[in-house]
């Protein structure tokens, strides 16, 4: 719709979407991670019998690539849906974790 | 770090950080999709026992929301490392889904 | 077929069936364990919008209850697929784990 | 303890097990299955970053064959747990499948 969808304005399109529907009834934290588990796991479906390289040129086939971003893309509606739902900034979560693993993992 | 993180941004520290630490030949897609499944599931596991009450005033309990934004990190952080490794634009896939279930959903 | 499966005996005609169709190659550790995940999210898939009220009756469908039978399935299948290949033995693991766990969580 | 655990046996001391507890109200098939994707989600872990053939020699180490069987412990506990709460019986269902199996895959 948007030339550059960002992450906010997707966020508010799920949430009006799901709101013509109705579906805000479902939208508990505990159904939303279980979806998100179910899409990660359908993603991982793509490359379960792949080899390390089959993987990596997984984008070669397009019926291949296009179920790879329609997974990604339900996976990222569910995780912010989510962070929706319990008020929890994707983005900052993110900054902070790569902040605190550069001290974990120091680089030698 | 930066006062507001956005995904490429988000993306590019990610690349960094696995690239001085030598990782990427860890980082095949399968076994970054196995990665993000996992920390799916680390994150459904707060709820596993909870009731759908229960659930949703998990961010009440400081401990468990920790818990919550690091788990979320972890799951955004595969994710993008992910669509970085098979050139796919995570938020271009989500705002194609969300224009394709609007036709496969309309409003009644 | 047999009146009374068993595990062993379930166990080797998952071998025959793979042995018979050459699937051996794909059956690594690592993709039986990720066929094994897939498998258990398809049947979280059959949960995730409903209440734990709802999730109890589940068998009281037809169609949903032949879908659970389904995935329980496929989830044992990869289950003992995995341990096949790799000498374990499920039920020993198993019973070894309720021993150690009544030393760790004490009835009071 | 027993010298050869069968399901039947196993399932009933894990029955035991949680009614000592008073754990019977967390056990929802919603939340077992739950349960059950986390502990898939363990065991995936061990092999997240493995190539196929490290995969394939993960017992030869004695701290990662141990995990490996408990988690194969933990997927058939909440396996064996989800089924008997809903009245499945699980070698049946496996058993029906391979011979729904043999007619969708014939060898040729």
């Amino acid at each position: 719709m948007t030339e550059t969808p960002d992450l906010a304005g997707l966020q508010r399109r799920l949430a009006d979407f799901a709101a013509a529907r109705d579906w805000g009834q479902y939208h508990t934290p505990k159904n939303l991670v279980t979806a998100l588990g179910v899409e990660a796991a359908e993603l991982a479906e793509i490359f379960q019998w792949l080899t390390p390289e089959q993987s990596a040129r997984v984008m070669d086939d397009e019926g291949a690539a296009h179920r790879v971003r329609d997974e990604v893309a339900d996976v990222l509606a569910y995780l912010l849906q989510f962070c929706a739902v319990l008020g929890v900034d994707p983005l900052a979560a993110l900054s902070d974790k790569i902040d605190r693993n550069e001290g974990r993992f120091p680089v030698t």
